[in-house]
């Protein structure tokens, strides 16, 4: 909720014009794959979270050849020198140099003017009602690479895109633009579109923001002010409240467990919060008719356990509905990438196309 | 429900093949304005509604300079030669010729394969389950003009977004390609959408299928197979089971007449079926986030009574979020433009574009 916006001047282009020298780009070998007839070049991209930044160097075929983890610095100073020192580390990591990288790409929660560069309301890092302009400073301590941000949701579902179109094309197969929406199973409940390789963003930067449409008018009170809203069911903090931790491991780990152990109350929990997932699914297809839902997000490290749990709840709806059988749901539901950091890498891919 | 599809081999060249000598095209005078360089020419859409078929001619320019209006005759053959007829009765009415028709599209409800050109299940119009070849069939009856077939839900999206655009084009603004979602009130509920000037279908057909998405786990059953779907609240069917006609009126009309003149079982039922557009439009702006949402279909025939009651319930549930008071709902909701036969429009738009 309100993690999103999209308005303010754009003065996208400004970093750019600061840009450093581009003669050493491309040093090492390696063709590019846009076809934009630019020269070759690595791109960094950064997820930026509440206690770490993760970080992703890609080659200019867009490959992953590097990766860093660095904790989180609260407050605008330290966001900013923590995010230039994850681009240096990332880069000599890859074995390149800051010259080679001809843009960065930031993800980060809170309300993000992608066109202006500048982020607010990033409680969880410090950064309160202020306009910070991370954009114009990181690339400021950079050099002049030009930098982009964007909201953390976004970067995620392009991630993903990036990391589903490349193994399409190592598989040799009949290459699709990725068409997915990246549901994020975090404290809140929200997803990240691509449509046909493209990121939708909305006119108000709430597209995706499926986690505040009300299904229970009978439902719990949301913050957001309204009622019975998804993330009220199917989130981290629905998980929590249902299955408080008791042994010190995350809320959705020990329901899983409860559950395996053949817990009774602990099945019932379990098997409604992967019907509420299941809802967010019907609920992204019916709306957008994405190819791929990619479940992402801290809950969604439980892994197979939770795909499988999400999957037969789609296939229990679709029981009583041929409708809802015939968009075969469960085919369309996946784990995100685990092999990479996927936010990272959809930051390093619009840093490229910045 | 189930009046979409996607699937089936790829046809569309063929009716191109076929085509008619292109010499006489653009022969009126008039500059292309699709940048494709292709000769300026004229493209006609048609409307094929259960009772009646409505027709548009677009000049090279976009402009409409010719309508029609047919009796729909059920069954292959009468649907073949009536959509044929009306074809010609519409370029005559233009002051044109067939030979200056460089595309003809065509809207329809059922199962359509935008792709193959054929419909099935289009039930009230007597296709049933054998796949219609609809658009080789008219091409063929037509000398081989191109014809392409689509949804009618995408065909009044597409249509209202060229209705917009053309409208911003004249008032001399920024030119935004449109972004909106055509909300289609009728004996049902569903909505097709224009993201940035594209029409998104999805991947099956299924985007915008709102009408299936469950908002009230105690609602009635609905014929799709799921209970408490927001078609069974926000649609004409929804209004005939609450207001029965009792005076030879559509029930609409008389329920909004009822409640006009006091009637407190009838203010109750009106606001009702209002708060649950205006859940259909938050839905459409939490999912896409869409500029416009557009609203048509029969009970939109309405006109300014029901975009007043729609807007008034947005702002009402927008009093207890700020989160949705940021998003502006009231704002997006308009009318279908009446002054065009919308669908027929956005059909010929679709024939230009083949």
């Amino acid at each position: 909720m309100g993690s999103r916006s999209g308005t303010g001047t754009s003065v996208q282009g400004e970093p750019s014009e600061r840009k450093a020298g581009m003669g050493k780009v491309g040093k090492r070998k390696g063709s590019a794959r846009t076809g934009s007839g630019r020269a070759p070049a690595y791109t960094v991209g950064l997820d930026i979270g509440g206690t770490k930044i993760l970080g992703a160097l890609l080659d200019p075929e867009g490959e992953v050849v590097g990766t860093v983890r660095r904790t989180t610095v609260h407050g605008a100073d330290g966001l900013v020198a923590g995010a230039a020192q994850a681009v240096r580390d990332v880069v000599a990591s890859g074995g390149v140099e800051l010259a080679d990288v001809a843009g960065v790409g930031l993800g980060i929660p809170g309300i993000v003017d992608h066109r202006s560069g500048t982020v607010k309301h990033a409680v969880n890092l410090g950064v309160h009602d202020d306009e910070l302009p991370l954009a114009e400073l990181l690339s400021a301590e950079l050099g002049g690479v030009p930098v982009v941000v964007e909201n953390d949701l976004n970067v995620a579902a392009v991630g993903a895109a990036h990391v589903l179109e490349r193994s399409a094309d190592r598989a040799g197969g009949a290459h699709d633009h990725a068409d997915l929406a990246f549901l994020a199973l975090g404290t809140g409940l929200a997803s990240g579109l691509v449509l046909e390789g493209q990121l939708r963003r909305g006119v108000s930067g709430a597209a995706g923001e499926i986690g505040h449409v009300p299904v229970d008018p009978l439902g719990p009170e949301c913050p957001c002010g309204q009622r019975g809203c998804l993330e009220r069911f199917a989130s981290g903090k629905a998980l929590e409240a249902a299955w408080p931790s008791r042994h010190g491991k995350p809320s959705p780990v020990e329901l899983f467990e409860a559950a395996r152990a053949g817990d009774q109350e602990a099945i019932v929990v379990k098997d409604r919060f992967a019907s509420a997932t299941a809802s967010a699914v019907r609920l992204l297809v019916l709306t957008t008719d994405v190819r791929h839902v990619v479940l992402g997000g801290g809950v969604a490290q439980l892994g197979t356990e939770l795909l499988d749990a999400v999957q037969d709840a789609l296939r229990e709806q679709a029981k009583v509905s041929p409708f809802l059988g015939s968009l075969r749901l469960a085919e369309r539901v996946q784990l995100a990438p685990t092999h990479v950091p996927v936010a990272a890498v959809g930051a390093a891919v619009l840093g490229r196309r910045s």
